[in-house]
């Protein structure tokens, strides 16, 4: 699908589906994604080599375990990029986030999991 | 400045500036930097030929009129991506929102104006 030419409400988009860790991809530009996702409990330690990747919470709370820094903790507003390369677990409490990376990129990274996700259009 | 290794609260970033139609830098990744804008009234008429622009409307509402399309309303929540190389004119009522675009990137693309403004980091 071509990125919509209409507005995209976030909060309309999250509405739309239950799961939990399943990124949905709502707008597309210079070839990087906007995905909204829902969160909760502990995802798997992943990193990706090849790109950062830009957290932006919108409801709920997040925690981002880092390898060898230490965790950063987001809530509604709160904007934080984990560098390419930099290995890092995300921990949600009910939380609601937009991401923003390049088209193509999967949730785990390169780590084979059963939390393994292709992002889809929503 | 380099990226900020700590997460950036928006609402925090916004609290800081009064100036309108002028993007202070909060984040980047990949080359892309995440921008908030404080926008009240019309702005130039403009263009951006290399790049697609992201919106996202934080608070207020934003007017978006197109060149030989319909104009688009966002509010609270609702993102948007304006093509690159089509002409556009954002008109604010009082809107806080974030922009999402490549560094380097003028607000007022080739249109010579006293609008026009370098995003500096916050």
């Amino acid at each position: 699908m071509a990125a919509p030419d209409r507005p995209v409400n976030l909060s309309d988009a999250l509405s739309r589906f239950d799961e939990t860790w399943a990124p949905k991809i709502v707008a597309e530009a210079n070839g990087w994604q906007v995905k909204v996702v829902k969160a909760d409990g502990e995802f798997v330690w992943h990193d990706h080599p090849e790109t950062d990747e830009l957290f932006q919470v919108l409801s709920g709370r997040l925690l981002i375990r880092l390898d060898g820094r230490p965790s950063v903790e987001l809530g509604p507003g709160d904007v934080y990029v984990v560098p390419r390369g930099l290995r890092h677990q995300p921990v949600a409490a009910g939380c609601e986030m937009l991401l923003l990376e390049p088209a193509g990129v999967t949730n785990t990274g390169d780590v084979d999991s059963e939390l393994a996700h292709d992002a889809e259009w929503l």
